[in-house]
């Protein structure tokens, strides 16, 4: 795995998101890396992200692969223009398919893989395990952040 | 719209999820409503669902588009065989398209519409809005809860 998160090379400013930015104290800091070409996150739901007793709401599967969907994105778009600044990608449109329920005792692994690599386009499909066994899958079309958004 | 939402017609036990809970103190407790023959909720994001600086972030959205789906299932569900006790549905699959940034300090509406009903499974399409223009469109396709999932 590389060494620093994707979301830790964020500049400051977009840093706040409450799905993975480090600057965002109460949200779920979500850090993905490299493992060879595939991209990995792990995750540890807190009790209070349950849908009923024992088992994660689905609002949390969508956000972390939301945002690691996301993450991939921008680390795959720099390794792609390494002498340039990260870029910042935002979803276009996210799909989660919900395969069995998933335990909230567990620690979650997010894997991303990278469908699609254009210069304002990243497509990244996802899976989610727990205890080795796979619980939902999904799918991230991710685009350039527009210059606008920042305020 | 009707009086009681959808959620607070949960028995205790399914009335824990992170989502739309009443029981659960840190979530979001999201409430959906009939209107018509379609369903409604209301959400005022806090200041930490941030994507960046004046924007929600994208898995809240997915979050409430989740909960309002499998609520107006329910609901729907209750509508079809109204002798019968509330249903719960979990989702199968989640689908959402951002349309343009959603600004953070707007009250959010979610609508519902029921594309499809089954004994058993419920498809929803769902829109959220902001300030009366529409920020994100998706889909829900929900099932009966398994009676195994309660532990």
């Amino acid at each position: 795995m590389s060494e620093i998160a994707f979301q830790d090379n964020y500049p400051d400013e977009l840093s706040h998101c409450y799905g993975c930015g480090r600057l965002n104290p109460d949200g779920l800091r979500l850090k993905s890396y490299w493992d060879g070409d595939e991209t990995v996150a792990r995750f540890r739901p807190r009790s209070v992200h349950m849908a009923i007793p024992g088992y994660v709401y689905g609002g949390l599967l969508a956000s972390l692969i939301d945002c690691h969907g996301t993450g991939t994105a921008s680390a795959a778009a720099g390794r792609a223009r390494p002498d340039e600044a990260p870029l910042r990608f935002v979803t276009a449109s996210l799909h989660v398919n919900y395969l069995r329920p998933t335990p909230i005792d567990a620690e979650l692994e997010i894997r991303g893989v990278i469908k699609e690599l254009k210069e304002k386009k990243v497509v990244v499909s996802a899976t989610v395990s727990a205890d080795g066994k796979l619980c939902a899958t999904g799918e991230v079309v991710a685009v350039r952040m527009p210059e606008n958004m920042l305020r």
